[in-house]
């Protein structure tokens, strides 16, 4: 089976993911955790535990359903974080390479992985090999929003983009909202300086006018600003990789200096530290929302076969997060409702000009 | 003089900034409050007035300051928030084109509207004149940073820009900082999706390589990604138009969700709200520092004159630090600081590749 969520469905492959136990800050042991979290939450699930077998066999043993759920597979290295991606793929044997043959051999659905960003995108790319309809692959994550959760893609596999590639991460973030949002009719915006329709670039002006004319046309708001993103103004906001990147960076940083001033208000006076602790249950509560290890998980789209980035520097309960949304992809056949909306687009449009 | 702020200073120009009185959503009233504040601040600054003078005339005659230190011009029409920037260009006597056509003529330094901004930049561009050495201005603002204020520009000018654009930013936004910030060795970044050399495209790595060989060398920091904008890694951070006007929205968007589910923290019980009595003295000085009126005007930069662009909602406390802005580029001279950076970075590289 080329594909590694064809419609055939989870029993077709042995495992449902393969996990690079190897990748990240914190790993073989945050890893190893997060997969203890995630096999109770998926009791019929079967993970292949990639990595160092020495290292992993103790640590694996001390975790009952992490024991029962994974199978072992021997990866004599692994990639370090500062590797170069064109380095990387001449490694052979390492746990982020074995993992990724374990999907493109179809033994795999989807591969889940915390460990060096790049390599992981140009293996997955090369390996596992795009989609056929799909030029470019896409990065794709959940974020928080005031009315709920927002998917953003791309947010950096393509730092350059025609109106061609920013119309598919439209049809593959329409899929991803359906599939691990559980919407049945997503709407979705394209980022751009204005919502007028003359605003920005021949490229997004272009993208929007086949997007009017497609077959997602219902869910399409038309542009959608910078601010729109956490206003939750729309479900899916489409982009380029570079333009993606700098925008989730920036709303994270502009969030992260609010805690900063915020812990700085609560620590100024006794006062406000009484304060603090008076309204602690609420800003507890705000805190575990707001919770960046909740939405971890950043999904390369467009692939044969699942594969999610965790952050690297998360900890047990933002890896089990991570592989939730990998879960989510491999439950609801989340490549079949690409190919088909791809499809859709084609039928209705002899085809989509290049741009 | 065809300069607004020539090396004459301020003398020069019988006013240091022309007013259009009629533009944004509470004028005149809010604007003559704004001009009423700011002639407290600059005692010595006298304001060119432009509006409709029946209607102004008993405003200001109840506002002693600013009737003081304000001449009023006529002007019979003013230009709507949704007019187009070509319609608005055939428009004369609006008192935006009577405060721009001041700037033009020597009569006044500055141009300061809450207008509609397509207009301002449009007219500004075609009337006040681009300075020789500049292809395009661009737009810059100033934004709270976790270590202070950090300028940014282009928010929207220009949403395409090659590597020579954003050079000019560079200088530019360098010039910016030393004159309305007041820093003598201003630091500045290249926005761009990581900070390793040869991340990003092909624009931002050649921009890149001709400021790591400018006079402006020794304040280059290199490439900053989104997170850097709010964690002040530099003073100034130079991206393109399209880039920075969503970055801009985007960090205002994530700080507008955060007041509001604090909002909501605030008000979920009885100790909460009790929680937020004690610590609203330190909640009150966080929200003044973040206070947008305190970062308005956006400053067109690149052209023959100062012109700043108030937010459109603004009230006289926001229009009045405009104003403040536009004093700072006249009375520091910016243009001429612009110039002396050009001519450095020519007499350095007999010509700065085009892109």
């Amino acid at each position: 089976m080329p594909d590694g969520n064809a419609s055939t469905g989870l029993a077709a492959a042995p495992f449902a993911l393969a996990v690079d136990a190897m990748g990240g800050d914190n790993a073989p042991e945050s890893i190893l955790d997060g997969i203890e979290l995630a096999a109770e939450r998926h009791p019929a699930a079967r993970f292949l535990l990639c990595g160092d077998a020495e290292r992993l066999r103790p640590l694996l043993a001390t975790r009952k359903r992490a024991s029962q759920a994974c199978e072992m597979r021997h990866a004599a290295t692994s990639i370090p974080g500062d590797m170069k991606p064109t380095q990387a793929l001449r490694v052979r044997g390492s746990s982020m390479r074995v993992a990724i043959d374990a999907v493109a051999g179809g033994e795999a659905q989807g591969v889940v992985s915390a460990g060096n960003t790049g390599a992981l995108m140009a293996l997955a790319k090369i390996v596992v090999k795009t989609l056929p309809e799909i030029d470019r692959p896409a990065l794709a994550a959940i974020g928080p929003s005031a009315r709920g959760d927002v998917v953003m893609l791309d947010l950096g596999a393509n730092v350059q983009c025609d109106a061609r590639n920013l119309v598919q991460f439209a049809i593959m973030g329409d899929a991803f909202a359906r599939a691990v949002l559980g919407l049945t009719n997503p709407t979705f915006g394209l980022l751009n300086v204005g919502s007028e329709e003359l605003k920005g670039d021949e490229r997004v002006r272009e993208a929007a006018e086949i997007l009017r004319d497609s077959h997602i046309a219902s869910g399409f708001y038309g542009f959608v600003e910078g601010h729109d993103i956490t206003a939750g103004t729309v479900d899916v906001v489409v982009t380029d990789g570079f333009t993606g990147n700098v925008a989730l960076k920036t709303g994270e940083g502009a969030l992260k200096l609010m805690r900063e001033l915020l812990r700085q208000v609560f620590t100024s006076s006794v006062p406000a530290r009484v304060g603090y602790l008076l309204a602690r249950p609420a800003l507890d509560r705000l805190r575990e929302w707001m919770d960046p290890r909740r939405y971890n998980g950043a999904v390369l789209i467009g692939l044969r076969g699942v594969v999610v980035k965790s952050h690297g520097g998360t900890d047990a309960l933002g890896f089990a997060h991570a592989m939730d949304v990998a879960m989510d992809m491999v439950t609801h056949r989340f490549n079949d409702r690409i190919r088909e909306g791809l499809a859709l687009l084609a039928a209705r449009r002899a085809t989509v000009p290049a741009a």
